[in-house]
Parts: C-alpha cells; structure tokens; sequence
C-alpha cells in the first residue's frame, strides 16, 4: 500500500485509473446495461411508477427513460433508478449483496444526457463504480447488511459519486470533497423491503451520488478522510479498520476488476435473488411431478444459517411482498404457478397459497456442506417436501439460473429484453450498446432510451 | 402508553395534535424564527454561498432567502438550510445536542412558500419537529452522537418529514409512509465539523425531510415501523428499544413542549455552542487583565469526560475549523481579539496563534461538580492560565450568555438581528413575526424573507 489515509489513496486510485484499464470488463458492463434497461423499461411500464414521473419532470434536461421529458440530473438519477429497481428484476453482484447496476447507470445517464462524454469513459466510470461498491462491502463486512442496512443504498452512494466524479474527470481535490460529501449521506434500510421505498432506496443513492458530485465540482468542501478514523464511515457502519483493509480496499487496484471476478447475476424472475435457489428447486419438484399439490402436508426449506436474512416477509399479504418471501416463492413454485410479475404484484395473495404457506417452514442447517460452484458462496436452498402419503421428495439448488455459475445465454438475454421493452426498441438496442466504447459521443443512445412508447 | 408499534403510535400524535395545544411554545418558536433568519442572512452575505445559490435557482417557485428567485421545494430546503448553518451562528437544543431551527425552518418554508398555510399551523409544525428531534435524541442516547453521527443531519431529516407532513396535513397511513422514507436517509458526520459539509448537512436533511413528504403525498409505499424492531432506526443507530423507550419517545406527549422545557440556545458569537464556556472563561480573564498574553506560559482547558466531542480541531489550520477547536477560541480570546465573523473565516490562522496554541491542552475532570443550573447539564469550561511570573489565573463558566440559563435580552437579540439583516429588513421583520400566529397567509412574510438586497 501506499502512504497516506485510505480516502486520500482510494481517490487516487480513481483519478489516475485510464479508460483502457478498464477494458476487460467493458463486456460484462455492456451486458449489465442491457439488463438494466431492460428492468428499467419494465419497471415504467408499471403504471405505479407513473406519479413519480409527475414528480420530476419539468425540473430539467436529463434524461427520463422512455420519455421526452426531462429533468433535472438529481432526479433524472432518482427517476431512472427507481425504475431499474422497481421489479426487483435488475443485476446483483454477491460480493455487494445488493444491485451496482441500477445505481449506477442512472447516476451516469442522468450526467451523459446533459453534457457530452464518450462511451468508452461511461464504461469505465460504470466498471469504477462497481469495484468501489465491491471493495466497500469487502472493508465493511457482512455485518453491515446483517444489522439491516441496504448495501444498494448506502454502498451505492459512494460508489455512484465516485462513477460520476470519473465521468466529469473531477480532480483530486474535488473528488475527496465528493466523497465527504457521499460519505454524509450513507443510509438505507432492508426494513422498507417489500414495500416501493426499496426501488426508491436505489434511485435515491443514485440522486445522492450524482449530487455530491455536482455540489463538489461547486467548490463545497469536506473532510477528506471519510472513510478514515474511529470517526470514519468503516468505523461507523462496518467493522472498523483493520490490518487487511488497506489491501481490501485499494490492494490490487485494476488487475482483476470485480466485473471480470463475481460477475453480474441476471434475474430471470422479478424477485429477490436469495429465493432464487428455492424457486429453482420448488419449480424443478413441480416438473418431475409425481404428486399433486393437495398431497403435500409439509414443505421445509433449507438455508445456511443467514441464508434467507433478504427474505424478510414469511406471511406476505401481496405479491409485492411476495418478492421478499421464502415460502411465497415456494408456495408459486409448488403450485405449478408462473413466476411472471402478476404472481409478485401490489395485488393481495390469494387465500389458496396464504392457506399453503401455512404448511411451509424455514429450517436452517449448518451440516449441510455447501457446493464449491454455489453460487453466492456457501448459499443453497433445499426444498423438502412431506406428502400425505408418507412419500418424501426433495431437491436441491446450488448455483441458480442467471447466476454467473448458471448464467443466461445470450439468447436468454435478449427473450428477457424483448419481453421487457417494445420491439421497436429491443432491435435498436443490442447494437447501439454493442459499439458504445467506441462512441465518441452517446446522443445517439439517450435519444434511444427516450423513446415514449404509450403501449407496452 | 397505547397499543401498537412506537412508529404507529407516534405518527397517530402528531396526526392528532391540534394546532392550539402547540400555542404554549409559539412565543420561543417566533424568537427561533427571528434568530434561524438572523443566521440565514449573514451566511447569505458570505460570497462563498452563492455558489449553491446558483445551483438551486431556476428549478422552480418556491422560498431562497433574500433573492427574487426560485427553487423547487427540495433545493429551497436545501439552500436555506445551508444558509443558516453556514457560520455555526444558528441556535441549538441541548437535548437535541443540535441545531433544530436550520433544518425544520427551511424545509417549513420551502413548503409555506408554495401552498397556502397558516402561520398558526406552521409554528406548531415546528412546535411538533423539535418535539421529535428531542425525543429521538433521548431515545438514540449518547452513544448516537459519540459514534460521529451528526444530530442536527441525522435527526433532522426525521423531525424535518413529521414536521412538513404536519404542515401538508397529510393523513396517518402516508404520515407512516413519510416516516419510512425519510428513516431510510437518516446520515450525517461529525467528520465534517469544520468545512462547508457540516452546514450542507442541515441543508440536505431539509431537504430529505421534504422530498420524503412529498413522495408519500404521491403515494409511494414505506415499512410503517421504521422506529420499531432489531432492524428499526433505534437500534440502528442507537442504543436500541429499551424498557423506557416508549414512555420517552411518546409520554405526556403535548404537556410540556421541548421548547418549554429546555428551550433554545440562541448564539452570540458565530462558532459551536461547545465552545462556548471556554469563549466566556477566556474572554473574562482577558477582561480582568493584570498580565499580557506574551506571559502566558501554558493553558489548562478543563471539561467534564466527553465535554469538548465535539470540538474536534486541536490545531486548527483555518478560522473555519477554529469554530470546533476550543484552543483556538481560548487563543482568540485571551489574546483580546474579537469572537466575530472575520476571526472565524476560512482564513489561515495566524502564525501567532499558532504558536499560541501550542501553548494549551486540554484536561478532563470528573471530579469537579457541574453547576445545578449548568447548561448543558453536567457541562463546565475552566480556562487555568500558568503565567510566566509563576502566578495562576482561572475563571470558570457554567452558564455562557446566549444559552437558555443566561438568555440573550430583547434588546441584545434584536442587535444580533441588525447585525445580521439589511436595516430595512431588521425593521420589519420583528413586527411580521409577532403576529404570525395570528395571520391566515404567510405570504406577506414570504415577501419580505424574498427581498434582495444586493450590498449588506
């Protein structure tokens, strides 16, 4: 490591990172942008979303998705994140345990709708943007999420401040006083999971972000060692520094990239990724078939303990909630019900599966030995049933589909796209995205993205 | 206490406070009012402000104190907030260990300047917001403050939502909604103490508190027991739910205001309260005369353990860290030197003060009884000077001028006023807001609160 406070190096690091450097994960940062727009696109065709585009439009220039209004940067990244995360359908990276990519692509858009910067620099603020959120969650450890904070939100305001003060090529000076700025504005609560103030959550780190930097870029100051003391942000939301956080956090700097490490996860059903082992094991049971759904008396579900700390609704009253749910998820699963957004509406879970749930339970089971592939490390989920024949079926998931160890093909990709936005647009945008870093100018892409299609 | 969760049921009492059972504390929230736009108005005759001003101007209709222009509610908020804060000249609650009036009264007016409101309503607004900002702070505990968190940020953005959703009237379901969106932005640090951050930090949680409203106005979903459970705010961020907790937060709720109680501590000289008995101590001595400060061999700065937290510049570099560093202010003070703006700006200190303060340390001493009608209570400041010629000097503050024990008279308030404020506004300010809980429009304040006034 090199001398100095952890903030001062950090911002180093990001201020003298080239544009090149960050090239072996411009691919996966162009498929985390497809997959964004394609929640985000979603996300606005719930007609919900619609008050919060009441909200903020008229305030400015930038970019509203799929819309010819505008607003102003702060909420166009408010806006567009809310969207991104609105389904819950968006990208997560395990090591952040929470979605760098609906964070961050709206706080960059929201600043390249406005002023002209090339696609490769948008990649490489995005690329940025993801190792810091990674490189945070390492430093403050898995008590920060445990505790109950939204590792999306309070992670993603740093690292979306730190993304955008790439793009705007802030110097050193101001982007410390940016990341003072970020540092005072870290919040989130899992508490508000299964309601619209997680989506919300997301575009607000995103607002928060890309207002840090513009308030920096000002002149405002800040202290400048944020991140630092007993005073500092690690002290005073994660662990603490220790002996190996220097090297956590700076060690290492752009050999291996976070996005060419872990990866992006891609959903392919609009819920939590941590029921995604469930989902896959109950779906999987249903199509082996054997029993109907009136035999089962009794549904375990096996995590690692903590497995399921996301999963905080165990009785849900809505789909919404739904998302959020173990045995929600299971209960679908079981029944030979789709995994399609009506099943994870604001509508009221009807009272067949609130009936089923009953029969479900949450084991936990340390002997259980974690798969070497699984996917987040140490997780699987192990649907178990108990049918009233004395019969016992069970199946067990390891590494998800979607996940970086079971990803979607490219194929899979674009069904997710073209089921998400109009066709008109799902033609247009794998190839604008395909060329984005070598664009010396992305005006062609944000007119794109603000096509108003009133149908969907 | 009622039935329910502490979120619930502290929602449902500000929901059902009448605007006349806040009456008793209307005449201290006038004089808040007064002091806050006293404060306002120097920050606003500091150059350095009109960077944000540029920022937030033009998004919209609503309040930017002494301009012509407008904002949206949100940067109003932001702007006025910061306006007040930016010279540390605002008043304080000792409960709330913080500045109540530059968050709750920019985003009041933000709001107040849209829509039409009563003043009555509006002073029992804020009766209400500095009410919650003191309970929380009671049930957060010490330890909140102790960790670096920042009071007047993180308790704000709270009491900033409760008190605009009171404002707005809206109804208990999107109260809770409020409470939850602006319990998910709950942040601010003490590390920002000393630069332009600390003041953007009332700012932003104004700002926050608003937004928060506004989107539950819109209809936006939140967790109702933000407060509640291992994963709630307070024991996020505090000590917790505790037996007592609920007969703090919610007890004899409306029969004896805060603002009755303890009350507010209007400031008299423009740097943290925290340093106040040391200001007085140091000033007195120099007053009383009988040695040159060229004599002084060393100073002893004595505080009760955890008294002088929030002084956190030892060696400040310039007059705006002086604000938190009690050597300084002793170094101003004993020197004969004046406890005014041009002392505490973002100037270097002099060489001379510096080597000055070399010549002081601090000293803890639990074994010195605090004052009964100490203010904080338990709190003291003892300058000890060991002159050169081998004599010893002290004087002792228990009680600094300004604070509720040893108030500012009419009289010197309304010079802090003239001092502050255009002469045209100092004379009509003081008659508009006499009457404020009297008028049904506020719009003739608003008015006057608009008028640029270009030299000060």
């Amino acid at each position: 490591m090199g001398k100095g406070k952890l903030t001062e190096q950090l911002v180093s690091l990001v201020v003298e990172t080239g544009e090149t450097e960050a090239k072996p994960a411009f691919a996966i940062g162009r498929q985390g942008l497809l997959d964004f727009l394609s929640a985000a696109w979603k996300g606005k065709a719930q007609r919900e979303t619609d008050r919060l585009l009441r909200y903020v439009s008229g305030s400015g220039q930038s970019l509203l998705l799929a819309s010819e209004q505008g607003a102003s940067a702060e909420l166009s990244a408010l806006y567009n994140g809310y969207l991104g995360h609105y389904l819950d359908y968006d990208d997560v990276n395990q090591t952040i345990r929470g979605h760098p990519s609906t964070v961050l692509y709206p706080a960059l858009l929201s600043v390249a709708s406005l002023r002209p910067v090339s696609g490769r620099r948008f990649l490489a603020a995005y690329v940025i943007g993801v190792e810091i959120m990674a490189r945070l969650a390492r430093v403050m450890g898995k008590a920060h999420y445990r505790r109950g904070f939204h590792n999306t939100a309070t992670l993603g305001v740093l690292a979306g401040a730190m993304a955008v003060g790439y793009l705007l090529q802030l110097d050193n000076e101001k982007l410390l006083n940016a990341m003072g700025i970020a540092a005072a504005q870290v919040s989130g609560l899992r508490l508000n999971f299964g309601t619209e103030c997680k989506p919300l959550q997301a575009g607000i780190a995103a607002q928060k972000g890309v207002q840090a930097v513009l308030l920096a870029e000002l002149g405002i100051t800040a202290s400048h060692t944020a991140l630092d003391g007993d005073k500092g942000l690690l002290s005073l939301y994660g662990n603490g520094i220790r002996a190996d956080t220097a090297e956590i956090l700076l060690g290492n700097w752009g050999k291996k990239w976070e996005l060419c490490n872990t990866g992006l996860w891609f959903k392919l059903y609009p819920f939590c990724s941590a029921a995604s082992h469930i989902a896959d094991s109950a779906k999987q049971l249903y199509q082996r078939g054997g029993f109907s759904p009136e035999e089962i008396q009794k549904v375990a579900l096996f995590f690692p303990p903590g497995g399921d700390a996301a999963l905080i609704h165990r009785r849900p009253a809505t789909g919404e909630e739904g998302r959020f749910s173990a045995e929600y998820v299971a209960a679908v699963g079981l029944n030979g019900l789709s995994y399609t957004l009506e099943n994870f509406s604001s509508k009221p879970v009807s009272a067949y599966l609130q009936q089923f749930m009953e029969r479900i339970e949450r084991r936990y089971d340390d002997a259980v030995i974690p798969a070497k592939t699984a996917l987040p490390p140490g997780r699987f989920g192990i649907v178990q049933l108990y049918l009233t024949n004395g019969g016992i079926r069970e199946n067990r998931t390891d590494t998800p589909k979607g996940s970086p160890g079971n990803p979607l093909t490219a194929e899979e990709q674009y069904q997710k796209l073209q089921a998400c936005c109009p066709a008109e647009i799902a033609e247009k945008l794998p190839d604008e995205i395909k060329v984005l870093d070598n664009i010396s100018d992305m005006s062609g892409l944000i007119q794109i993205l603000k096509t108003e299609i009133s149908a969907n």
